[in-house]
């Protein structure tokens, strides 16, 4: 009887969502690959693969050249489990990357490794965030 | 001479990009609102408009429904600026935003209040990054 209840306090809890969002700004990039919207185009679709995530819709851009360099490119995936985002600045050898997934059937750490190998940048600052439902203080 | 050589090395630096993401986990939100594209559209468009950034595409997305709650909804708007991002989930009164915006034209933390006051949640996380390429150590 006991047993019956807890069972049923657990039904009545709010439903867990494991949210993760890594991200990271990334330094001294290759501006052959950075403006190259196929290669990042590809970039992204591979992590999404690697990372076990499932893109609905994927939207690129590319942007103006700046003073006789190429212009940059964003890429934004909409995404099953919630969205991935690469903006490219050409002009100054950089890139960021967004990647941000729910359910832990996903591995957004190795959709990040995998851009990382792909551009291969000189330096890169990496963050993670929580954003599921279970750390409200 | 002195003077044209400081111009000089100036001119040779590297471009600086003022990057800046906003973003926020929110509790105890209406199903009924969170579930409703249309409304969390609006929410969105409304959003850019006061940030001052400037949307070049938006993707929507309405999940299916769980255990007889409608489902979550995804949008994501790829700006001139950077990107947007909302997610809902209405089996746990929950949603997620993002704001990254490039620029000192724009103002994601108005943007993100805009969508604070559209949804009042009972409870929200706020964070902030540096997405600019002056900070790497």
């Amino acid at each position: 009887m006991i047993k019956q209840t807890r069972t049923r306090e657990v039904q009545s809890q709010i439903r867990k969502i494991l949210g993760k969002h890594v991200y990271g700004n990334m330094y001294g990039l290759s501006e052959a690959q950075i403006t190259n919207i196929d290669f990042l185009t590809k970039t992204v679709l591979g992590s999404a693969k690697v990372g076990n995530m499932h893109i609905i819709e994927l939207v690129t851009k590319k942007f103006p050249g700046y003073n006789g360099i190429e212009g940059g490119v964003s890429i934004i995936a909409l995404i099953e489990e919630s969205h991935i985002a690469l903006h490219t600045w050409p002009e100054s050898s950089y890139a960021t990357v967004d990647i941000y997934s729910c359910g832990d059937h996903s591995r957004p750490e190795l959709a990040y490794k995998h851009i990382l190998e792909r551009l291969t940048p000189k330096k890169h600052k990496f963050f993670s965030a929580d954003r599921g439902n279970m750390t409200v203080s």
